[in-house]
């Protein structure tokens, strides 16, 4: 996901808000599988969402935990997914002498299949929605603290009953800002194997320079196999993989995890996002993009250590520059104020219709109090004052130690028994930690905490000790022992009379600003939570004018999109719905193979065996944002015809509005992928087991 | 000049503090031609500094005004200088078709020598101390403004009779801080022309990664010649080419013109720049930087097009962080402080005490003012909100045509009788613009504005006129005439009345902000001014305590530096002090030939006809910073051994102090160019001119 022409999206935001804004939402909305869009699709497609066609698509659909989607693709488990999902994977599973990847990876049977250091997969079985026993749980008239307080509690005891009735990982998600709760049932997969990587510079061609842009070429594609019990899992709801694949006009569904949008958001969040959080954030990823970068050009190894964190701050710092101009745009802005404004009016012949707008002036009065705390919040409880793997670990274990004896509801989010094993699959993970980037990012992040704190303020003065920030990092990072996993282990398992006695500097560095960061986080929950119950007052009553006609805004939960393939218009430019094999080759030759247009050797070599009209990637309307990534596409048949890994640049203001005139959901065919398997990569046995659905049992497996 | 380990360089300054500050001083120094440190030279090496010595020196001397130093090597007007204060030029020399930066450039004839396009070369001919002229002309108890502007007329009224009776450039130059004023008279030279450049690839072998780092291997060397009246300028004093160079402990002097240092600033200075100057300017570098990288990746012509900004952009990052690591350092700023607090004791005592130690306080409530206004100053007045050459170009037509009627004496600095030569050239220049570009940054720089001065102000509505940055910097960048320059000149010839109705929307844009601006400035003077007094003061002090014992603050004026060719130690390795040839061919084969570690294809061809020991860069510990860059180096026989391009990361906190334990400044040696000129570019003429310092008149030139 990553580089764009500023000037085309101003320009394009401008014509389609005219036309679409506010009124018809086209396919718009990341709907939930306990609320599909049937009617909708009914209407203008003739086509039913039937209860078992959904309920495949959903147990089908697998929920990365490092971030991403994707899907079961045969019933010996393989799941497909991006390979910039797998990318951290791939990072942690590949050493100096194998950088996997910048080579790819290819497992020739099951004994070469390579177990992901910390990787957990979820699949949604079940819905429920709890709204009611979390709102019954409230104290009447309790507001702010009390009530968050009270409805952690609930949301804690519901999600340890279900999780000890069922065994399935259960976590209660917040929906409408908080109009609705919903109980969501996963079964958890921890063993999960790598089978199939392409190169990077394949999957990723055009790098940060193309991301975001389409026409593209890229096959961003992995693949691996989840085991139970030391085999591979059998698996009843997988994707049969489409041999035809779809042609322009064809409608499709994406089943994944959107992340977040923000579609909800009153003007004054939008204000507060504006005026205080972007001016400090976007900087703040241009300052980290510029180390890493710098650090990962002094030599190879650099680069390959940095270059999952790299890659995650430039398309970051992409999708921040095309909120912040949504964000700049009078047309946007304009249009959401005019839209809140109608509302209100509407709103106010309700019944309850104070109420209503006393839920505006509420959540303007909790942006005040959050655009105070606002810096303060990222850089101590966000820890960008400390950025660095290392402090994370160290934070970590420190907070470990306080909370694990507390009642589960009485603890931090992160400290739930609904969390405690996904929270120990990241603690005590191998993943390698590299002291000399570590003191770089922490030298930095504590020269930020100088300069936004001020160099002689008490804070700053506690925390430097009297070194430089330079000096400060190296000692903290030299002196921790925090990268030792046993350590770690000890530490956690000793609680906090181990964590003290170890009188590690990192931790007594995260100890030395605990109090203070904690007390930034319960004020900015606070707000939060005053948020959320305005927000639900205010759904609540959208549902009363509008009934249920909008998809929630998006959550990393499993939602369902649809819309047809469908190329469009930029600067009076037709931009057709396909690319071919052939596309690749011309512009890796109009950039004389040069990086990060340049091709790995297979690709020339095998080029004569390629059937070079095969579709590479393709566009279509789907309504998608980050999270998106790895998602299957599936025609009306439920086949799987391709996976989703980008969206163009006038897609960047999806967080805020969605519209279907430019912006454009990019796939991968399910063609492209079946076709470079066989021609370039030789995974024939791979092939069988995807046209087919089951692992081949001849000797090559 | 530029890429750093943050850890070595912090470590670095502890070390060397301890043992040199703040008693001797070493080397230290950026002497003056008209005080040159003859004892210290005399008692130290032995050497006698004689009147004809530094003459010649002087006169060989040379200053671009784009930025840079250099030197004449041949009695027909050849010009030696860096690659990199050679690649504006190159820039605006080349086209689409012609990439001279990228392909170097060899003129095999007079004809052939391509005329730089706005470049002018000044050549200092004499110094005369004006200090008392100055004084007197102030009103007697005159402060602030008003003895600003009687030093500005008095100044105007001292260059501009100089330039009557010499026909020579005349500037007078605030020297120690206002202590004293000179009168420099400089040759120009406007027909400067293009004679030869290598490749950047090898002027900046090892690009932002290596840059302040040694060992290096850059032969970051260009060559031009000074015309007049269309012929090769005759030129009388010019260095003489050493064949055999130096060798380690040899004694070398710099003859060349610093851009700036800070090392007499009081604590309060140094707190203006670490609290509120750096915390804004070191992200503005970096949000520009990965601006230009991210849009110099999208195509090879834009890469061409933004390579000189980019590389300036980065090069000021690593200046800005390890100056930033110093302001952060308790050693220094501990140091400085003590410094300080000494120096009041001992002022205390002398005649006037009192007003020496006033003189302080004024100092620090100079900087409470500038502090205040100091981001709005950088937004309006330095252009940072309207970031673009097109801003530049309208707002200079605006203000000249309200400035050029005034009096001499009355006007802005940049529009004074003495620099109207010099602003011509740059308004008239044809240098290309080119708009996709400058609506990025012009679109960037007002998002900045609105993130700095709140999208809502009263200013920033103005400025935005409705619309979002994006689309109100394409329709000015669309909208605007001054990229043609028949249009400037004939709105700088037509005054106030033709702007007026030229109704250019980036010059009434300018028009907008010009009152605001302009105060902006007046108020910033006015705290300079307060300053420059002040420090005039402290200044006399402190000539009364030490003597003249010290070299002013650099400031881009003719300086003489010294030192001898040496090593050093770096995290306990011996750090040689030279490099050569065949280490330039490993570390280009460590990383495998790739980019910025690739080498131009010649350099493989030639590789076995070059002499693999010729020493190629080398480390001495004359006192340079940015702007020494290009200087010759020179050794007791006034004699051309090398030319200077770099200080290695531990000089980086030159601007605040000068240390000699491991800070070198880097240079390429003499025996290197001629021979790559001769084995790898087959420049015999321009080798035979170079070594018999004469044009050879035989046919190939």
């Amino acid at each position: 996901m990553k580089s764009h022409s500023r000037s085309h999206l101003g320009l394009g935001i401008v014509l389609l808000l005219g036309a679409s804004f506010p009124g018809a939402r086209a396919d718009e909305g990341m709907w939930l599988y306990s609320a599909p869009p049937r009617h909708q699709i009914k209407a203008k497609y003739g086509f039913d969402l039937t209860d078992a066609w959904l309920e495949h698509l959903m147990k089908a659909s697998v929920r990365f935990n490092s971030g991403g989607s994707g899907s079961f693709v045969s019933a010996d488990g393989l799941v497909i997914t991006n390979h910039h999902v797998a990318a951290s994977d791939l990072q942690k599973l590949g050493d100096e002498n194998n950088n996997l990847l910048r080579d790819g990876f290819h497992a020739p049977n099951l004994a070469a299949e390579m177990k992901a250091v910390d990787l957990e997969l979820n699949v949604l079985q079940s819905i429920t929605d709890v709204t009611d026993r979390v709102n019954a749980a409230l104290p009447p008239g309790a507001t702010g603290e009390a009530a968050a307080a009270a409805r952690r509690n609930v949301i804690a005891e519901i999600e340890a009953a279900s999780l000890r009735e069922t065994g399935l990982r259960s976590d209660v998600v917040t929906l409408y800002q908080g109009a609705a709760y919903h109980l969501y049932r996963f079964k958890r997969y921890t063993d999960v194997r790598l089978v199939w990587a392409p190169e990077q510079q394949i999957a990723y061609f055009g790098g940060d320079p193309d991301n975001f842009e389409f026409p593209r070429f890229c096959l961003d594609v992995a693949v691996y196999r989840a085991y139970e019990n030391g085999r591979p899992a059998k698996i009843e709801h997988y994707l049969t993989w489409s041999r035809e694949g779809t042609r322009e006009g064809d409608l499709t569904f994406v089943s994944g995890h959107p992340g977040s949008t923000n579609r909800q958001f009153t003007v004054a969040e939008l204000e507060l996002l504006r005026d205080v959080q972007y001016p400090y954030v976007v900087p703040w990823i241009k300052r980290v993009e510029v180390l890493l970068a710098n650090w990962s050009a002094r030599s190879e190894e650099n680069a390959r250590r940095a270059k999952e964190d790299l890659f995650s701050f430039q398309n970051s710092r992409k999708v921040h520059d095309g909120l912040q101009a949504g964000l700049y745009s009078p047309a946007i802005m304009g249009a959401r104020a005019a839209e809140e404004k109608a509302f209100k009016e509407q709103a106010r012949d309700l019944p309850g219709g104070g109420e209503i707008l006393a839920a505006f002036d509420r959540i303007a009065e909790a942006t005040d109090l959050q655009a105070k705390i606002y810096r303060q919040y990222r850089l101590l409880e966000s820890g960008h004052a400390f950025f660095s793997e290392s402090f994370r670990i160290a934070r970590r274990l420190l907070r470990a130690a306080d909370e694990r004896p507390k009642p589960n509801g009485g603890r931090l989010e992160e400290f739930g028994d609904a969390r405690r094993e996904s929270l120990e699959l990241a603690l005590f993970s191998e993943q390698p930690i590299y002291p000399d980037l570590e003191i770089l990012l922490l030298a930095d992040s504590l020269t930020l905490l100088a300069e936004q704190a001020g160099f002689e303020s008490p804070l700053v003065q506690r925390v430097l000790a009297g070194q430089s920030p330079r000096e400060r990092a190296a000692a903290l990072i030299h002196g921790t022992r925090v990268r030792d996993v046993a350590f770690r282990k000890q530490l956690y398992d000793g609680g906090a009379p181990a964590v003290k006695a170890a009188r590690d500097p990192l931790i007594e560095l995260a100890r030395l600003v605990d109090a203070e960061s904690r007390e930034l986080r319960r004020q900015w929950d606070a707000a939060e939570e005053i948020k959320q119950q305005a927000h639900a007052v205010i759904e609540r009553a959208r549902f009363a004018l509008e009934g249920n006609t909008r998809a929630p805004d998006a959550t990393f939960t499993l939602r369902l999109s649809y819309g047809p393939v469908k190329g469009y218009e930029e600067a009076g430019r037709r931009i057709p719905a396909y690319t071919q094999f052939a596309g690749l080759y011309e512009r890796n030759a109009a950039h004389e193979n040069r990086e990060p247009f340049n091709l790995p050797p297979r690709w020339f070599e095998r080029k004569s065996a390629l059937d070079l009209s095969t579709p590479f990637n393709f566009v279509h309307t789907p309504d998608t944002v980050g999270g998106s990534s790895g998602s299957p596409v599936v025609n009306t048949a439920g086949e799987f015809v391709g996976i989703i890994f980008d969206g163009n640049l006038q897609s960047l203001v999806g967080d805020l509005v969605y519209e279907d005139v430019q912006a454009r959901t990019l796939s991968v065919d399910a063609r492209a992928i079946i076709e470079a398997m066989k021609q370039v990569y030789h995974a024939d046995a791979l092939v069988a087991e995807l046209l087919s659905g089951r692992m081949q049992k001849h000797g090559s497996r």
